[in-house]
């Protein structure tokens, strides 16, 4: 069954409000034997108030033993079936740096390299050359004009960027021209289909002008391009859930995921307290509210079990904002586990709670890991938690009559 | 996987007995903050002894978040994928009624509305004509005779009636014809595929004939066609479970459920304890039953709390006249949930619990929400309840070597 086909059949619409907090890589370990996760340890008085209306779950964001990027974990807790809708890496990277990808565009990850006068590589990553060397690198390619296409080139992170081509007839099946070992030149970009034949000739032509521009640089005199790919066709919040959604994030990986099934992302908020006066602002003109808080996840990657901690009280503080805004249904979860202790994104799944007035009480007072395994949702997969959270909104109909 | 068919694929054969106790819509919630549910506020011995030596659980109709109506609500709980096995809109209004649809019908629900004298619809409800003045009416459509195909006509409730056309050919894609509007005519119907233009032009003859039985009706003196549907292609009992199966029904709807699955609707009980006579009665002759008790829900859609309550201890009551059966296997369950304080049905999962001496033990002493919440069938979809009950019935072979 495709539960969100189910779900698109059955909306309603209505005046209620949907709030989604995720707290990004939430679930933890302990990090000693018979010690707290990092939710059990942090002082986290908001969120236990709200443990007594809500009923809580454990969430697998893709399956049980799956461990989520950001990218499917985020599809998943959005409702979509994260191995149904696919974000090629091209177009991941394009979305982490905020660029709104459309249908005509094709993206690629691309790295500078260092090439020897033989034109071979000498190195697959120009040194690692430091992002305030290569930004400058990467914006001086947007000079690289082809007729009949638009060129956007977007910097990432040291040696890194991005490629976008936008115009008509393109697609992403292209092969790598990263040739994965140093002595040999790049490869050229070959199609492998008749419908990305276009897309490799534009490649191949943006290489050749971008070596051009390149000519005399000491580490990044060339480049190699991986993950072709369009911008995957996902429906938008509106067309399944009947939601007029917004995304609230400060890093543009998440507004990017968020624009991705089509949420408009407002505001540019710099910290969590920011987010919500961004929230509190746009209360009346939404539907739903995707609200993005990214340093539990930081923390947890850095191996920082105490941060990890006061990163969650800090979250828990701003419940009460939100909750003033008397949403009817407030879920609270995270994209995935990131427990400090494997300073890693994980498999565990998520302690997720959904307050309402219609939740059937499971009897805890406390949120956590521990709590959510005796809660009333349940261990349950990522895709059910938007009906559930469009069921307690009302705005489901009956299956049937 | 398709559950289903692989338990049609173990299925073996004993003279065990298995009874499914249907409450229907036992579900609840608190009617006030921190109170209990109808389930947990009536008083159940019966129920609560069984607990201890059965499994519980919380099952899903469906999935997380939809509420399910009572035709999908059933067939999930005979093990059928609700949203595989889609009971068409007049199928459901003539199961309703408890007419046996076969294989050569096309089921439609209609409504009588009210023409002016340029043959437009003034009211499309008929006054919302009383049942009294509207049953004779569609009885008199039976005097409609069209060639080569059998007519059937029943009264529904108000202006609703059901026609059903039974001959070969005959296929369920036909247009509506009720324009959902007035001052326009009742659309022709349109077959919207090559095996429907059969039963369109039967419906084109249907409704000449009929105008002119109702020439005169102050009220009644047009009618609308709706929700045409072919009787939907189900897999019997028998043939998925090798079961000789029973339904024990007060009202119509949950007999003609019933007998879509093969069923044979047997007794023509009034009350719980006449449904338990005939239960007792028939013992010896079937493999299963269904024993259906409609007022959980009733008192539910009402929204009396109290009353839900009172037909809970009711239904408990009967529990010892079962049990003296010695069934095998027996499960007491709810096609939904219909807590009261919603006052129709919900998504909440139904408290579910199974007896036999096969269950490991669990440990709960009473049967309630809170107690499945922590029962060793956990939370699980409908369709697996059947292979539960085959396993501790010990009618399933192993799978594989």
């Amino acid at each position: 069954m495709d539960i969100q086909q189910l779900v698109q059949e059955l909306k309603t619409e209505n005046k209620s409000k949907i709030v989604m907090l995720v707290a990004d890589g939430l679930g933890g370990l302990p990090i000693e034997v018979g010690g707290p996760t990092e939710l059990e340890a942090a002082k986290t008085p908001n969120l236990d108030a709200l443990a007594k209306h809500g009923v809580q779950g454990l969430m697998n964001p893709i399956a049980p033993g799956i461990t989520p990027g950001s990218g499917p974990g985020h599809l998943g807790l959005f409702g979509y079936e994260p191995v149904k809708y696919l974000i090629g890496r091209g177009a991941l990277e394009a979305t982490g740096v905020g660029f709104k990808l459309g249908p005509k565009d094709v993206a690629v990850r691309c790295n500078f390299c260092t090439l020897d006068a033989a034109g071979n590589i000498t190195d697959r990553r120009a040194g690692r050359i430091a992002s305030e060397e290569s930004a400058p690198l990467a914006i001086k390619l947007r000079e690289v004009k082809i007729p009949g296409v638009e060129i956007f080139v977007e910097p990432v992170k040291e040696h890194r960027f991005v490629v976008i081509f936008r115009g008509e007839g393109l697609a992403g099946s292209v092969a790598d021209t990263d040739p994965q070992k140093t002595g040999v030149p790049p490869l050229d970009p070959v199609a492998h289909d008749e419908h990305s034949k276009r897309t490799a000739e534009i490649a191949k032509q943006f290489v050749a002008q971008a070596q051009k521009l390149l000519i005399g640089q000491p580490k990044a005199n060339g480049l190699t391009m991986r993950g072709f790919s369009a911008a995957p066709v996902i429906p938008s919040y509106e067309e399944v859930y009947g939601l007029k959604a917004a995304a609230i994030a400060v890093y543009p990986m998440y507004k990017g995921l968020a624009q991705l099934v089509g949420m408009e992302v407002i505001g540019q908020p710099t910290t969590l307290s920011e987010e919500i006066d961004v929230l509190e602002k746009a209360w009346k003109d939404y539907d739903f509210f995707f609200v993005h808080f990214k340093y539990t996840d930081s923390r947890g990657e850095d191996g920082n079990f105490p941060e990890k901690v006061r990163m969650i009280e800090q979250f828990d503080a701003i419940v009460p904002r939100v909750m003033a805004l008397k949403p009817m249904v407030l879920i609270v979860t995270g994209d995935h586990s990131t427990p400090a202790r494997l300073a890693s994104h994980s498999w565990h799944p998520v302690p997720t709670l959904l307050v309402s007035e219609t939740c059937r009480p499971d009897g805890l007072t406390a949120f956590n890991e521990k709590a959510a395994l005796q809660g009333g949702l349940g261990q349950f997969l990522a895709v059910y938690l938007m009906p559930l959270a469009l069921a307690h909104a009302e705005r489901l109909g009956k299956f049937g009559a």
